[in-house]
């Protein structure tokens, strides 16, 4: 007899933040990081991106045994020219160290305009464009990229050659809220081919490959994805890891093809950019014109079978709204792998409802 | 009777930069203006990517003639701040207002670290990957984005709503030579579509509209591009609207559908990002590095049917050397244009090989 499937719950946002903070305070890092994180964590489930979510804290607590990632990582932070920062994360969680590297960005490009911040050497950044939207909040435009450990093919490879690594930017506007880009350089996310699986569908043709680097519609066999455009995706991941990785020197894609424990180890290196729009005119003005560019693009003619025209993070901004008001929807099995770890930490857990 | 096919030839670059430096020179502007026009043009030809070569010449004559461009345009620059810099192009055209952009860039970068310079009205940039090279050239990473008139959809819309507007990065390596992605937004360029017809080939399903905003395959009908990946490429065009058009306050997307002749008119902004490697550490260890990164991926696996792993900007680099020994091979049809619009401007044709 199978066994019961555990049951969705729904819980408040603050309970949930709340949870995740203690978890990973309990897990030995200062209650100001455990916040950090889960203001990352909560964010993504908020905006509905649950592949970056809380559905990660199970592995956070597997790197913080293993010593992959570290609670009380010593970063160092460093300025060696006017607008440019380095952050070398010591294996702290991806949350402490690029809010820290977004917040010196934004710091610095009050003075100099602009400001490019490095991240050397964290672990599970999450969802990039919440650090980008830390710009956008401060009237500032907010771009970022990533590397990280190769899972996606390169025109040409059989295998995992570079990372799925994305791109975010963020811009401010007076009426839309923030418009945030946020996309892999994939033509599908590894979470997205577990749905694909869930549903029993298959895979569109060509965005994915067995672990053998044999190209595959099934959904159960599929590893790897392929990149965005072919040349193209992967020609943006390899630049993120010249321009993050190799730029401070911590090298990913060469490390991971020696094949040694080592090289393998997880650890995500990244950019996050600042720039201040009231350096180029006045702020009020840029949001405004940003409004009407929106709204421009929303009231152009529509294809067949469209209702509506998006703009980049608009669907995010509803989840938002939406889970804000009425929870959080988390599947059964999220619950309950967070429940144990927090019940081995002795965290309280919180009332929800079943769904 | 048909007219005969007009003679392909082939001309040393040398011959060729002269000419079109020549043509520009009569036309108004001073000889270091269209040396520099002859610079960006030549070296899209050298690298094979023809449609932003001297193939543009006769718009450009065009463009002069209906003030649509300036020959001796009054361009301002300005550094609002320490790491920003502003260029009002005066309608110069793109090679001259985007290579003195990126100069200013670099100069900027070697005290700041980085330096974002914008720039506002100018016309046809040409190829955008060569602006990025000056950077990698001066041992610097080169970011680019560009906005133009809209001539690609958007996810949900019938018609042109945004730009194919490029992405570019450069970065030097010791071996490789400059290693420089530069792609577009679009699934497939213009010029493709136009290849496609010549060969009487159908386009890939989903790449391309009618002028009627119908999805066709018909490479004689089709007019607009599709984006990149759907959402992900309009996302991105649309971001580089923003992070250049709007944020000098010379928006093009809210004006072009206006639908108003002011509106449609030719013009583009573009940003361009110079970061200097040696704020990081050493250069030399960089490209060596870079140079590993690239001999990683080429050494990998290859999928079936594959010959050869390529790193970006790898084939032009080979047709650059190639048609610098050999010279440039330009259609029958371009060529002619090219002579008819020098003997009007009393610039002397150099001898040709056809071919």
């Amino acid at each position: 007899m199978d066994k019961p499937k555990p049951q969705k719950i729904r819980i408040a946002a603050q309970d949930l933040h709340t949870l995740v903070a203690s978890v990973f305070e309990r897990s030995g890092m200062e209650r100001s990081g455990a916040d950090t994180v889960a203001d990352v964590l909560v964010w993504a489930n908020l905006r509905a991106v649950d592949s970056h979510g809380i559905s990660r804290i199970p592995r956070y607590v597997e790197m913080f045994a293993s010593g992959e990632a570290k609670p009380r990582a010593e970063m160092k932070v460093a300025r060696p020219r006017p607008a440019v920062i380095t952050l070398q994360a010591d294996a702290a969680p991806g949350p402490v160290a690029m809010t820290r590297a977004m917040q010196e960005a934004i710091n610095t490009a009050k003075t100099t305009g602009v400001a490019w911040a490095s991240v050397s050497g964290t672990v599970h950044t999450g969802a990039i464009g919440y650090y980008t939207s830390l710009a956008a909040e401060a009237g500032m435009i907010g771009i970022g990229m990533l590397a990280g450990i190769p899972n996606m093919s390169y025109a040409g490879t059989k295998g995992a050659a570079v990372a799925t690594s994305p791109l975010a930017i963020a811009v401010p506007s007076t009426k839309h809220g923030i418009v945030v880009l946020d996309m892999a350089t994939a033509n599908i996310a590894l979470g997205k081919i577990a749905q694909y699986k869930l549903q029993g569908k298959p895979l569109p043709e060509g965005f994915a490959l067995t672990g053998d680097g044999e190209p595959t519609t099934d959904p159960a066999l599929a590893e790897i994805p392929t990149p965005l455009g072919g040349a193209k995706g992967g020609g943006m991941s390899l630049m993120f890891e010249l321009l993050t990785s190799v730029l401070i020197n911590n090298p990913i894609v060469t490390s991971f093809h020696t094949g040694t424990p080592e090289g393998e180890r997880h650890r995500q290196n990244g950019v996050l950019i600042a720039v201040d729009v009231s350096a180029f005119g006045g702020a009020d003005a840029f949001k405004s014109m940003v409004d009407a560019t929106l709204e421009t693009l929303k009231g152009l003619p529509r294809a067949a079978g469209w209702d509506e025209i998006l703009f980049p993070g608009e669907r995010g901004q509803r989840a938002f709204k939406e889970r804000s008001a009425k929870g959080i929807p988390v599947p059964g099995a999220t619950w309950q792998k967070l429940v144990k770890d927090a019940e081995k930490l002795g965290v309280t857990i919180p009332a929800v409802q079943t769904i």
